[in-house]
């Protein structure tokens, strides 16, 4: 059976069941959207693509940007990045603000919210135009000229981004962010505030699954070794305190977002998006994660 | 170039330089060991065996037995397993008990002591002659006969294993030990120090690499999705705090003990164990965590 | 209007409200307590005594012997005690264990649990005969030659103890426990299990009003500074995390004790102790708190 | 011996001993103080005044306000005041966070720095002109009409509060702040600014020592049993985590500054105010709390 017949079979099986959660209606935007969307891209790196349901319909990628940000602070930087964060998985939630405090303000990963907040002050010290160079960035590795910042999105965070600018003048205050806190800020929330389809999210992470070479362009964006590198991150860090979960029943190396997406990877053989908002209680897309069990079920195809 | 070649070149680069940190002399018997013991074994899942240095030398592969105590449990109780612990990384050492106290006694994962203490009290519940079972289980998993516990070693640990009985008890209150502490935790240090060369211990994880079946043999021990999903959890909690370190560097699933051993599978590859006594900070083989950088990245073959 | 009518006309109106809350049922032989109890004496420093209800009942005095068991230990030692614990409020319960943790095994302060374990410890090393020792300084500071173990309650507790033995255990892993651990417990238990009359606690801390000298007899205990600091201790940390609570809202330094006793001490003027088993959520007697906050409105005596 | 020589004498001991300890220097104009600066000021609830060294000179009495502060919101809110904070002892700094965590944004007390931000917050709330009423408040208890902020030292302080804008953040992200952080950190800044002579200090906090009534003016500024209150509150939270060791070695209730100020009361007898700006590790005055501990001794006079 074909990547197709699966992804549709599959569709349609989680479709027939309950959604079970919630929306991320603590961001406002985000809450307006319709639960019941369902969307999945898979494109190999071979050049195949396949697509079920919604996969055209843009939705906000939200904290799966943190994989791109760190891609090219890690291009820039080399390994010389470490000093600055882990590449740690960071255990529960309850303890992110406690290991802040204990580490001295190194956070635990890039895939965390104080990480990726390092990152962006990392990228607007070494940027001339950080806003605009990594929208460059993204255009170049996706192959998508049309990547842009939503100003409605990220304003929207802003309005109730009060743990975030907590974390970010907490780091501050332990002199790991060089810039004005408010600069940083103002940078990962139009980072988080990208919107991307199914389809354009599966391209964009595709030079992932091809040991950093964008297959369509040819165009090498970062070394195998540093793509390896980040894969490993995404398995070990990519869902929060699920990531150990995501491992155990999906194992594919990936990442998710509040707005209810999650992309994932199979080195030397595709990427794959999947779109569905209703979060579980860890706040990964219920049907997502639900699905990507299946398929690597299915496909018999998991890293391990 | 062939894997002997490429592990005794390893082998002596990473013999030439120093090595950095220290025995685990806070158990009395492991600071009596040679610090510049070193040796490597590698079995393929197609039977071919490459050996260098000291690797029929037997040594206290202490936590590794994590994980074949785990599988056993997890052979017999299937997922109702997961109700008595998570699979989830562990975060920082300095919040294992925090985490104990917020998570009411459920350990994050099998392979931190607080799980493996866990673990064998379900063993102690589940089997009827729980020693000489679990001895039974590894003879015929790794086709090894001569298995046995240390009673010398066992011995050592008790006299200085205050956090484990701490750990134990604390676990107790919560009522997730169902037996006599002092049970669980004899059953507990009997299995860590069982003695192995690295020729046996690639042998006893090959059925890891061989999705569940003993290649020797042709035994089956475990389904192949329960073996994927061990593997899972060794690539996101087996190096205690250094997990992401190991998955960044090496990209393999694996496994260290106090003892200076570690294990790493690569699935449907092979299964390669390494030891030298000297531990970095973290508690992991200092010379092996560098050697085994070094040989996923000579050959190409990460998971990742 | 004098302390009898006081204590009396408070009695009433306390007895007539609803009793909320439960028993320490944790530790069997307490759950057996009729819930109903309640007495009540107060014994000034210049000899007048006055009590009402069950002030002539035994009860089990719990957590308040920490009180003179830190005062025979500082008494000992002097200041150099405090290399061993401190002498600062614990912060909530929830935090326990990583404060030890982060402290390296120094309990915050002599009146929680692990700190108490210290202090059995430091006794052990420095008495002859520790168990008798201590009940003579008991039964020299009360004028009480009745005073003694209770074998039960002792034995009930250590059946359900696993918190205490891990506590102690977690401590001797940082070498703040330099005997046995066993031994430490069973020494700890034991004073646990001391049963005394509302009468007679109110005696045994007579002293502690009086400046370190027992008014019926004139021995000299300790100095009246060494008196000071442990008030002070009581009034900090007297209470786990209510102790804030309790300078709040009686205003004097005092110990409770999960078998539903109080007692307080007014420097200069009187001891008072109250004994009610139910208690509230932070293990506190719920009318030992309340009879006690009303009386020292009434009286207008607190030490604020 | 009458309270002036006292004070002389221990003022002439304390100055020939070697300052230990170092200035406020992470707020810029506080480090540019002269650290040989040392001054005592008492007065009786009869109206007697005591002063020695460099007790007419104005300091930064910084976090001493908070008790002030403190003492408006409660007059205003009574024992409702308590749905938004406790008035527990916060344990160590280390887990100050945590415990915000854990209590969903409900500080321990008002007189840490998040319970301090949470009362700027409920005076702007109630209040008409909260910056100009509040020094109409100070003003009155003090019987001092030239009370002002220093625009100067707030600047100074906002320029550096990256730890006070994530914690004012962090609560509201709770919903236990209602205004605009901005607002109340603005507020919090200016009350921390304010600067008093040490003459000045003891006058305003008399009505604390004289249960609630200005003795000058005959002002009543709150109930006594509010007074008694508060003064419980400074005895065990008025130090942060050294609160135990002051009740310890001085035994009154008292508040400290990083200005290097300390005021301390006597219920029913006086107030005192010391200031010397070299601070000890816990960022309590070196000199202060030496002094106090030797008159508290030498006078034999604590509350306990």
């Amino acid at each position: 059976m074909g990547y197709q017949e699966i992804i549709e079979d599959l569709y349609k099986s989680v479709k027939r069941e309950e959604n079970i959660g919630s929306l991320a209606s603590f961001i406002p935007e985000l809450g307006k959207v319709d639960p019941q969307k369902f969307g999945i891209h898979l494109i190999t790196t071979d050049g195949r693509a396949f697509g079920v349901g919604d996969y055209e319909e843009k939705f906000s990628i939200q904290s799966i940007i943190k994989v791109p940000s760190l891609a090219l602070a890690y291009k820039i930087m080399g390994e010389s990045l470490w000093a600055r964060l882990g590449y740690e998985p960071s255990g529960t939630p309850f303890n992110s603000l406690v290991q802040l405090e204990h580490d001295r303000g190194i956070p635990k990963n890039p895939l965390i919210n104080s990480g990726a907040l390092v990152i962006c002050d990392i990228l607007i010290s070494k940027l001339e135009n950080p806003q605009e160079d990594f929208l460059h960035f993204m255009r170049k590795a996706s192959g998508n000229p049309t990547i842009a910042y939503s100003p409605q999105i990220a304003e929207s965070e802003k309005s109730v981004g009060y743990r975030n600018i907590a974390l970010c003048n907490f780091i501050k205050s332990f002199g790991n962010i060089e810039n004005d806190p408010d600069e940083v800020l103002d940078f990962y929330f139009n980072q988080c505030s990208i919107e991307l389809t199914c389809r354009e999210l599966s391209e964009a992470f595709l030079f992932f699954a091809n040991f950093g070479v964008v297959p369509s362009s040819g165009d090498r964006i970062m070394t195998g070794s540093q793509v390896k590198r980040i894969n490993a991150i995404m398995q070990t860090c990519g869902f929060y305190d699920e990531s150990g979960e995501f491992a155990f029943k999906v194992g594919l190396p990936g990442k998710s977002g509040v707005g209810g997406g999650i992309v994932a990877v199979h080195p030397g053989q595709y990427s794959i998006a999947v779109w569905s908002p209703v979060l579980n209680k860890k706040g990964n897309s219920y049907r997502g994660v639900k699905f990507l069990e299946q398929f690597t079920t299915r496909t018999e195809l998991s890293i391990f």
